[in-house]
């Protein structure tokens, strides 16, 4: 019922519910060796039950309000999404991450679509500070947090295993008086 | 994050969650009594709490994909919306409803978000058969199931008690292909 | 530990609890092929733990006070049952309903048991309306409304999917001063 | 709906479920102080809410088969009741207990009231041994124990604080052989 | 992180939680047999997901103030344990128990256990009464309650039903002031 | 049952459980200045309910394994703490915090309690990192860091809201291979 154009490319910013789980499975599959690279989420959806548990533990954080999850349809195909892992309204904090399936790399998705995911947390919501943690050898979603303009805080040292090694994550962020400066916004001026 | 345009005249669709129960219970004051006539929703949501808590049960009503709320927004006012109260994927049926603050009255907002409403509960969940239960009394809410090309099925005698009085209640719906007919989509095709 | 007799042929209505989930399975197995013509309630008891979870069921809806269930027995043998499907006490309204297996088909078992039920319903809890759906096509359900003294009130088009096809539901219901003129009760005097 | 006669004066065992706070909340208020000489019960059953709460939490042993309570009944009047505060069916055992406000105390309505219950433990449910916990100064209590058939196993010392006094518990039991052969019941034989 | 001594020959008593569900299932692996032989204990814990679920209900226990659970290490090696099956803080009472594997009987560990335990419950937490519930066939555990300075308070007969057997229960009981006036602590006096 | 020794001056670890929630609340009423100067601890801890309802929550954390609570006390009064706030098995990794109230400050009692806690978290648990978070303004805890031969990793700007203030929270960690070497253990080694 709603989608939210990401450009002039067709593609698409889309609630992700539950009942999606079969096509989400579907991207999955077709993106499996790329996403699981750097992140749990491909092994964690592996059949259409861990998929429909993935999308329904995002619609339990909706509804309790301490994340979200969108995906990206790009010509009428679900070819990734990004998320709010935690969200914090009383302590004015979120967690942004993404993912996306190989056919859809290098044209800027995940970059365009984080804008509206944080435009909404700090012009909507009103949160003060948006993180983003990677793999430091995750070199795209570095890539992604540097275009959004977030600044490198650290390194967590051996912080991440996965699929048998441990990786160090790089904790960038972003506050909301430089979000809105970047994007123009006077500070002060909030909208919904 | 997400709004779909009802029309010319600005009004759009849009997601109503918790976190919105300052701007619901401020739309629901203003229209409580237009409201309130015909149906219990102004009565339960009286504070901020009765607002989360109304707005909470749809949010685990989505989560567990079994109902679905959404406001109109007008000039960026809320000024009403529309939901699935019941939703039944199994047996191909859901119950539609709505509710209008009185100064958004009259210009087929309700006709105009039910289209949407049905459209994704027909032609995208697939499910077979929409109904629309309303007052006896509740005029403008008849002419709506009217003029959304539903049947009258029959009346629930006494079967609504609101306010001190039990009221019948008429029976509505639309079947999936009689939507499609109207619509003037080919039976068959179904989009996303 | 309770019994009420249901007329001078020895049947028998009783409370029906989830211990007692090997003997409704053996009665289901005997009705099968003639409960399920019409109902989905055979297709849902199809083992022992499906049988318990149906009890089980109807146990927290008793003690919820939202429905309830009871068998009948016919010389000692249990051949059907009715319940309340729902029951709204706030709302005055409740949703009755039964199924017998065919070798005690024809006796007007469900009848009685329905009079004694809604005896209950109406003079006992004090609610204003009982309702009683059923398959256009299965006239012995229907037949025991008219019995009743049920009124007809109008035809859910296509509403109930069983066993791959779509049935029309009829909506019958008395209201409490019909049910009580029918039986011969002053209006104003409630019993226990 | 049900009611088994206690004998010739009109006295009846009864469900006695939570829509039935406010009668029972009546009872425990004629019977305060009788009642709560020597049991917890009075204290525990002071208001609405707690009534409620109380009968639901034994609806709700009801649903999961470990435990019962069922009221007793004298010309219209509840007076008292019987319960099996624990049931165990797998091990075979369960305690009971009773109740009685002074009016109807010394007609012998709790004694008939229990052979009642232990005859549907011990034969229709088939557990093997019904224990009676009393206090050692509740002299009427653990009459009823010995009226019943019951051996003394010993004595729980200072087991049970009340009213800011501990005293001792004294425990009764029956074992199924013995019940049925003081009933006259051939061992061997189970009905329903 | 904890461990008491219980003596010079090495043993302690050591917090038991689900963590260690391994270490739990190899040591009863070890003393199946001998465990097994009165209490159901062993034949509960029989594959990993059996341990921890024991292990976490009374994790779950002490997060209630409702139970506790110890482990007895000799040498490094997990050989038994003491708990309280059941705790009631405000009635004053537990239930305590034990378990032991062959290898570490005869060396007097339980009784020393469980000395440490009844202190923490008598002079720590206030409880009132201590009772130990064993078969009356099991010798060794009726031999524990008597070197604890408990009193035979009755035997319920045929209470137990164990691997197709049912065995008449002794119940032994300590008092505070007993065992205060039995460890030579001056009553009145409390610590922590 | 359980204390361990912090050292030559009396000080010790133990478990602290909810059943101690009045003790705790005194020291937190003691401390409540001192400890609420960087973190929320105190203000979360203002009453006895909320006292009761905070070691709640870390004894069910303890349950599931997701987290630990452990007390200080200096001559049998509870001056301190540390904690698991969060613990990830899967993962390999915890997050480790402290409080104290002032008149235990000073001596070094956080540190060693530390080090007991990282002890068992490395060696018995077998977790790879070791995080701790502090205010950057909170020099004691920095203090604590260092001590425990952490590394500074990054620092979240302006992450933690407190009293009306946003401050920054400096990541340190220490690695087990970091924690062994610094402790003299071999790696490779790893005890109970």
């Amino acid at each position: 019922m709603f989608a939210t154009s990401l450009g002039d490319d067709g593609a698409e910013l889309r609630p992700l519910e539950p009942w999606q789980a079969e096509e989400f499975l579907a991207h999955m599959d077709r993106g499996r060796e790329f996403v699981g690279e750097h992140i749990a989420l491909a092994d964690a959806v592996h059949d259409l039950d861990s998929a429909r548990a993935f999308l329904r533990a995002y619609a339990d954080k909706a509804a309790s309000d301490t994340g979200r999850l969108y995906g990206i349809w790009s010509d009428g195909t679900l070819v990734g999404g990004v998320l709010l892992r935690t969200m914090d309204v009383a302590a004015g904090t979120a967690e942004a991450g993404c993912w996306l399936e190989p056919s859809a790399a290098g044209r800027g998705l995940i970059t365009r679509a984080c804008r509206l995911l944080i435009d909404w947390v700090v012009e909507v919501r009103g949160l003060h500070r948006v993180e983003w943690l990677a793999s430091s050898e995750n070199a795209p979603s570095i890539a992604v947090a540097r275009r959004l303009g977030m600044t490198r805080e650290g390194v967590l040292r051996e912080n991440y295993p996965h699929r048998g090694v441990r990786t160090d994550t790089e904790v960038w962020a972003v506050l909301a008086p430089e979000w809105r400066a970047a994007r123009g916004v006077p500070s002060g001026v909030r909208g919904a």
